[in-house]
């Protein structure tokens, strides 16, 4: 960490300061220049209060130098983590498809389906009980009943499920549930990533619609620092000010987190962009740039989803581009 | 709601989808233009589902004419929502200043900043007791025990208490407090403000950091849906591209909602921009602005504060404000 | 377009908007709501001013539903435009590979990159004479040297130059140039737009850092209503939050402008990211992504480079790049 | 500045690093830590290139601590810059009011515009004669007839003019004109910026859409390392993700920019917000937050306006603004 001083900083403070460092075990170098004064900070610094420090008159600027997450973090934990769920595995150079529908709707739906993607390749299955939706008046999932369907459809495929938990209620209602899914709009509810990090089904953390990949694995960090280190990060859009796609996909958000973390990296390509003529070139594109897997809609009757059936893809769309996805990753490792 | 159809629309489709239309009791007026055909829809279209329509294979784009949210509509409810608290009332008119520290952090300090408030002119006791912090490393809050520490300031001061709540389970123990906050990553953690609309507390609902103003409306339309009308906005600033301040406060924000809804709108120029000598000129232009009130992190000794000391205001700076604000309110009305 | 008209619109104010209308060849359908009546307009609205009518005391909102692009618009030339530049064609599924320094520093240097970069692949050879930099203290570009060291370098080579003009005084030095390359900074410069509409070198504009598609593709009619109709757009990211990546490279930018434009498409992710570790995994999504070309910083010693050494290749980094490149764009036509 | 190095960096390569850095005159400090290694670099860094030190090797990170602006920089220049146009002066506590038509549209309408707005109070007439345009297709503006009928309306009535620039060769046309404005989408034309350092005219330079305040600083900077140092800026709102608003306003600036530099700040409501109703409020709150003018729209027809007419108010909601802004300007002083 290092610590930019005010000019002229008043000299009984500044001493204050280095012995309240050095008590907190951190060796102090300074580097006094013309206009400015810096003090370097070494040793473990993560647990110092960047705010605290920055509140003091005598500073001007407090920069962290040092990654702020551990165990997110690939320095010290150099190997992908692997997340294993008996018939597939999540990371660590496999291809992950997540596919279904937005939301559960009745057993016929998601059994059809289920049968549907599995056919086509898909290694799990996604679809939503709890959705979260910016209308109170708008369809809100099924809830409980969309969890037992989802396990009925489970049973009849065999593909591990992946569905969003709203709150820490919900979570004894998930316990044939193989992901939890936690929603871009619940990533900095910090309280449910504790919970989660306190139980140990894998738990898959979507980025926050504005927030930075350091944010992004300080969450992942919460779940981590729990006890509970099977997190899967998917990046599905940041928001902008473009207009015309939903949210603007960020895939450098794949080599980023690949250097900086252990972490497997699935893409949503359905919500990022909210059309489905958008969501082909852009999961084939993110295979090509690395990605560890996707997360796409499908739906039998996309007009007649209760939910972002704009964005869903028809089983046969589906299958078509489940065919490219497992021919591009089989294509990278020749590449 | 308007329903821009795709060039030569299938006519069986068309027709299905405008008896589908008319069976919801929604009338439809259709333009043929010579490239594209446009549906008008008149009626009640709020519950029509607009993903739904967009899905459907003939239509290029749907937009929405009318405000999705009611119960927060000016135009349904002209007159200005007031909340009353006792000793002190919200919107219509008055100037709510609530102040107090980022993070409660002992009866000493609370009390301390409550009584200094108190005497400047606060009319509400700001403080933390559940912290929602971007590390799971840093300090968490006091909880439990800094909400007791809230009651005793109340008492000792009298000053209604506002302080954040994270997750339903804790509701039982916000008996005492007066009005409770919803922070801007849980604006859209629907489950709590379902909760929160089934009590009758009122609740001050953040704006999240990329949050439109219609998607905060909707916040404040789940807890109103629920029974619960007494809803108090709180801007807090934007995310941007900007990093010399935390955030880019959006003083639009308030003729903005003044003109679209009737509740109070409260303007944080602390957590906003991050910076503490930002705060002031941003306080009173708020007022000059229109705003109903504002919320201002104080803090006896900033440096030392556990939490966000770099925007706190010692008790000095807030009293020359809170005095600045109040002048300007009063003058504000013979303007 | 469609015009939606406050509640109790003034009724003589009404017709003489539709009197206005009609004489501008417009044919008005009128839908009238319980709440709001709603005209839409048919013919050519192109020419009708948004912001004129939004203006009027009737109007609550005007929306447009055709494009306002028309030379840059798919639906009106479907075929895709493709450049041919006599050694090389740039669209319609060719490969375009446009490599070179960021600036041209010496004869040596540039004549040194554009071997390599040619050996290695490249179509092209990139090369900044005229440098926009935010610092006026910073180094500027070689100016018309750096244009007669670029011509040197074409020589020995054969690859055709793209590089960057200032302004329209800059032009006559432009002619050994084979693609005018027009900045970020300068996409909304619509008097060099204009001249350069106005000659015939193929120009290839680079998206504005905050500008959506439609604004972008409106610069490129800028040119092509001059009559210039080869066009080429090149993402380099856009701007976000994000402060790891320079910018937020938008690859979704390919199949959105494959869908709407007929102009061919460049991916620049050598200034997007800023970062040249990840250069390679987006260059080869963005390929895969369905990308007509990429335009890729090489320097033969970046750390010495006098401009955003941090983003270049070296050649030998850059070699095993473009053999990628190429196999996957073979690849893509297996697909 | 401070450049943090990757962990074991290569010994040759920092010593000449740090060699380089000492011919450059610059003093360097290392401090070694368990992870990392920092050189604080001290002396004059302003001419050091930043992305040239980014891209070594074994370079991790650089990190300015001085700003790169030296003539816009406060700290240099305590005292602010005012700037004296004869009949009213910009900055140093006086409020400046410009005012007028979006574009010239004839000489009876600037001129009788100019009238009104100087009966209510405009210290300058403002009227856009080269206007740009989203469109190819809009209007363009009256060009150089334009600024003939500004200077008419100059002499009629006194008020300085301030209009915009588009290109250096327009310049000859602005012998009359008393500020020269460069528009957001000019920020960076540092061509057209260098012209303006060359001459000796006012200029205001609007921030960009999506500038950082230090970019926009170092675009004053390049007319003032050219000898001008007459520069205004104006703040006329950032591009968000907020579509409700034309651009999010963001007054935050006028603190920010009041500490950071010398220069006057001029606030542009009516760009940022495009609506005419929310300008009063935004314009009453930039005086009480300490701007030093504003930049309104004001025409005697806003429906008819062949630009922005949903942004302008009418002369008679104009004469009421000017007068809350002049009382808001005197209670200032006595706050």
């Amino acid at each position: 960490m290092i610590v930019i001083l005010k000019e002229n900083p008043n000299r009984d403070q500044l001493e204050s300061l280095i012995h309240w460092l050095q008590d907190k075990g951190v060796t102090v170098h300074s580097t006094v220049g013309s206009h400015k004064t810096i003090l370097g900070l070494v040793g473990d610094t993560s647990s110092l209060d960047i705010g605290l420090i920055s509140a003091l008159d005598i500073v001007e600027n407090v920069k962290r130098v040092q990654e702020p997450y551990k165990n997110a973090n690939r320095k010290f934990h150099p190997e992908d983590t692997v997340i294993d769920l008996g018939t597939t595995t999540i990371g660590g150079g496999s291809l992950t498809i997540m596919a279904g529908p937005c939301s559960v709707e009745s057993e016929q739906q998601v059994v059809a389906i289920a049968k549907a993607v599995k056919a086509s390749g898909a290694t799990m299955l996604r679809g939503g009980a709890f959705k979260p939706r910016t209308s109170p008046y708008s369809f809100q999932g099924m809830g409980a009943e969309g969890l037992r369907l989802l396990s009925i459809a489970k049973k009849e495929t065999g593909l591990p499920i992946v569905t969003e938990i709203m709150e820490e209620s919900q979570l004894p209602l998930f316990d044939d549930v193989d992901v939890i899914q936690v929603g871009a709009r619940n990533m900095q509810n910090f309280n449910l990533l504790k919970t989660l990090g306190a139980q140990n089904k894998p738990v898959m953390i979507k980025r926050g619609m504005s927030s930075t990949y350091e944010e992004w694995l300080m969450s992942a960090e919460y779940v981590m620092a729990g006890g509970n280190e099977q997190v899967i990060l998917c990046e599905r859009g940041v928001r902008t000010f473009e207009t015309y796609t939903r949210n603007t996909l960020d895939l450098a958000a794949i080599p980023v987190l690949r250097k900086l973390t252990h972490l497997p990296i699935i893409i949503d390509p359905s919500h990022a962009t909210g059309k489905a003529d958008l969501v082909a070139p852009l999961a084939v594109a993110a295979v090509a740039g690395g990605a560890d897997g996707l997360l796409i809609e499908v739906h039998n009757d996309p007009p007649r989803a209760l939910c972002d059936g704009a964005q869903s893809l028809r089983p046969e769309a589906f299958d078509e581009l489940a065919g490219k996805l497992y021919k591009m990753h089989d294509f990278m490792k020749t590449l």
